[in-house]
């Protein structure tokens, strides 16, 4: 049976599963009719308006997903999101997802969703890898209008006074193109703009993306976009979206973007998927909006952040639940026998054979991580997402350490099983949101200088010995002083594969050092981000991108998509 | 009265107007639940699969309304298109107005709706002249993809062998921004791609965008974006998306926007507003799914085609009903006092002066218009659009002449009245259909010579002495005739504002030359593009843009749209 269920892929499974109308998803979470749209039958979005009258309700429980420093291929922890939220509605609580929405780029190049897997997976999964309800469309039209408006400004005789080899707002596009990452405008002579050099991000990698993400209501989105900085004057002085007066317009644009989309599970769990920010030049959650309207509907909100513990769960707590003034109530650490034995030196093609003293060696990551979700003082608990490869000793010994360790453990396999294979996991869970306390802070203070707060992060998350900063980091600091930014949180941009700054560095390396190469301020977003290496804000397409292998029968089904 | 519903707004006019629920508008149109989706509930997108149940149905009769050479503001041809609909509902007959779908990028340049105006406007204007249901957006990530594939491809070896000087296939965004016409892309070193020359153009100008509206169903769809020409090889054969092998990932993306969007008008009339291509390098016709779908749906479909009768009609009758295998039942030639005025020699800023005098002259521009829409053989009316600014003795001017030359001709006053207005122009319409003959015949043949089709259309509609053609445009045709053209129609991109290739020259010019400067294959569209003069595919934004004004409220609102 299980073999059977394996052979299945995600677009199988999900085609092959009957969807609930999302009227009847809507209805059940006490939604009226004139508070949603229906996108087709099975997509909505939920009118931010709607927060009125849920104002009064009792907030619910937020779960956040984290995970130990992951292999290339992921560790399911969008799997494990959705797989506990199905398994906490089939043991009787009231249970919403809320997570990231995907790019459309990567899904083009290399194959894999971004909507869960298995039977622990969001549908239409079709809809949500291709246009959605096009929030992300209506980013990249606001930010490329924005980037339009500015060169135009420039055109038009530069009132504000830009200094053109200073304009740091780029353009985007959602796909993997990295003959855009680096590109010259306007050539042609005086009436076809003004030449200078430019560059295209992925939509995700956008301010708005993040802005989008942060802001309670549109009064907040617009203060936020109004103060985006997209250039300098010849003295170095911020320009923003304000000084060229074209807030109301991009905001307008992301007047429907900004309300949260509403599907469902494999197993009708509703779940709010909206926003998908970068995990390393942003802070990689859904929106702020989806969070706290879940929380308003349901008893459990389950949502994830981005890579591992080191970064996502150190931006969700210290900017996303500053940002909407949310209390985390547990932390669920997914694990993976096969990234844990990575982690112990096992090289990449050789994950599925047994080896239980690498296993042991890797340990050590999950370890740290452990150790790290406690400084906050939230609850948690290890998920051991369960792989066909997994060995019985393999299993044991992690479950075994767990408990020496005193380290509270579940093992899921919400992949082939959907919810029941998660319902360890919640009862584990609500056992310790129960009995342990929960003493939630942020690892810095806001009033930290930025160098303490970055500090604060390197030694008490990373587990780094100091960290340096580049003679042009700290030159930025000074100016982000005079700018008066020195008060914002911090984003770090790190590799997700080392709790160091390099990628090799696996298991829980010891004696580093973390260097800041430089900064870029996203003073719209409402943080300062810290560049520790190369981050690739555009992405390249493979030698052979999945694009090849996609298609559409004659009656409209998607083939090829995962 | 009057004077106080002039003082409204579009968009006042239409927020303070009650749409019905567009479930509503399909029930009435007898569309079963399953065959549409809702986006919001005054927007649906229908199913093109449901044309196989529909395909017994008798066609509904097509009118093609269409107008003089226009002024720089437009003549109300959109407003016309909708208050004839709207009338036609008003004394009893079934009618569907097809319409093209608007363009972000105008909407934040120049203010300025595409939405029809005053009381026979399409709603929600809002959104249509927004997001709408995302078709431009889905347009503009397919065509974007394929040139991420295309540097991709390059960047991967070359295995087609593109000649990286000779690759036609640009990059879109669905605004106006000049600093794009013309970049470098791929600059950086060798990881960042293929330095070559570049450019963008507005989404609305894609080869997609025309592919899309010729459409005839998903199949057809791929068909012809398989054959679209993306650039050359070293020995300048052409190199097409199918030998790259991405056509099904393009389809793809290109799925649900294939479908018609149903909307209705200010009186509750349904409105199919489907695919917007150039008037210029594309046919500016809405797509031939929406006008077969709405033939099939009601007994009347009022659409209309870009510009003059010159260039949308043309292209109407010669390249949008053979794709579509559409027989026209009747014309509307749109015509307005202040527009003949101008062809009769008044300068822009006295046309609101009474001048019958210049009136008389400018008849010369109306009566070419209607000698050409003769020569298709299709019943026609010419509807004088009228303003408050037009004086009696004009409009009993203009009246008189056309019935001294046997001219059928109707007043409307649609903008102020709704389909009250157009009552007077439904009626003689119907009732040419019903007496006169409709011998309906293209104006030229497909297996003539390129070179005597545009001579057939620049000595018959334009009212050409001759044609020349330049020397690339002649080794083109070569070339042409090489690959296996020539028995494409061709697509003619010419000043809207004369009969001539010449923007200056008003009224009904004579003793001129039509000049072929070079040719732009659109093989997947299924025409040749004839270049007279420098051509826009990417507008730029004024000193003071629309979008300075805009803004969105609290709640949601737009503000400052149009």
């Amino acid at each position: 049976m299980k073999s059977e269920l394996k052979i299945k892929s995600d677009i199988e499974i999900a085609q092959s599963t009957e969807m609930k109308r999302i009227k009847d998803i809507a209805q059940n979470l006490g939604l009226y009719e004139d508070e949603w749209e229906p996108f087709g039958h099975y997509k909505a979005k939920i009118s931010l308006n709607t927060m009125k009258r849920l104002n009064d309700n009792p907030s619910g429980k937020v779960i956040l997903v984290t995970a130990i420093n992951p292999t290339p291929a992921g560790e399911g922890k969008s799997t494990v999101t959705v797989g506990l939220a199905q398994a906490l509605n089939r043991i009787g609580k009231k249970a919403i997802v809320a997570m990231r929405e995907p790019s459309l780029g990567p899904s083009m190049g290399i194959k894999g969703g971004a909507a869960g897997g298995g039977y622990s997976q969001v549908m239409p999964m079709e809809d949500i890898n291709l246009h959605f309800t096009g929030d992300l469309h209506a980013i990249t039209s606001a930010h490329n209008a924005l980037s339009a408006l500015i060169d135009n400004h420039i055109h038009q005789g530069n009132e504000v006074g830009f200094d053109t080899r200073r304009i740091t707002w780029k353009r985007v596009v959602d796909l993997n193109d990295r003959a855009l990452r680096q590109v010259i405008v306007g050539l042609g002579g005086p009436t076809q703009g003004v030449p200078r050099e430019d560059g295209f991000d992925i939509t995700v990698a956008s301010e708005i993306m993040a802005i989008l993400c942060l802001a309670s209501d549109l009064t907040d989105l617009k203060r936020r976009i109004s103060s985006i900085v997209i250039g300098y004057n010849s003295v170095k002085e911020p320009i923003t979206v304000s000084d060229i007066g074209v807030q109301g317009a991009i905001t307008l644009l992301l007047k429907d973007a900004l309300n949260p989309n509403l599907v469902q599970t494999l197993e009708n769990t509703p779940a709010l998927i909206h926003g998908g920010p970068f995990a390393n030049i942003a802070h990689g959650c859904n929106s702020v909006a989806a969070t706290k309207m879940a929380q308003k509907l349901s008893d459990y909100v389950v949502t994830e952040a981005g890579f591992g513990a080191d970064l996502g769960a150190e931006k969700f707590f210290d900017i996303k639940t500053r940002a909407g003034d949310i209390d985390p109530a547990a932390t669920v650490i997914v694990a993976t026998i096969r990234a844990l034995k990575m982690h112990g030196g096992v090289p990449k093609d050789q994950l599925k054979d047994e080896n239980v003293s690498a296993l042991e060696k890797g340990l050590a990551n999950l370890e740290h991580h452990v150790a790290s979700i406690q400084k906050y003082g939230v609850p948690f608990v290890v998920a051991i997402n369960r792989f066909v490869t997994d060995s019985d000793l393999e299993v044991n010994k992690l479950l075994n350490w767990c408990e020496e360790n005193n380290i509270p453990v579940a093992l899921t396999d919400v992949w082939a099983k959907g919810g029941k294979g998660g319902i360890d996991l919640a009862k584990t869970l609500l056992d310790e949101i129960k009995t342990k306390e929960n003493t939630f802070k942020p690892i810095y203070e806001l009033d930290m200088p930025i160098e303490e707060k970055i500090q604060t992060i390197a030694t008490e998350i990373y587990g780094a010995d100091d960290v340096e900063f580049s003679p042009k980091a700290l030159k930025q600091l000074k100016e982000f002083d005079l700018n008066g930014w020195s008060h914002l949180p911090v984003c770090m941009a790190k590799t997700q594969y080392s709790l160091s700054d390099d990628p090799a560095l696996l298991g829980r390396p010891s004696g580093f050092t973390i260097t800041i190469r430089e900064f870029r301020p996203s003073i719209g977003a409402g943080f300062i981000v810290a560049l520790t290496g190369n981050v690739m804000t555009m992405p390249g397409l493979p030698k052979k991108p999945a694009a090849l292998n996609m298609d559409v029968s004659e009656d409209g089904t998607a083939i090829g998509l995962f």
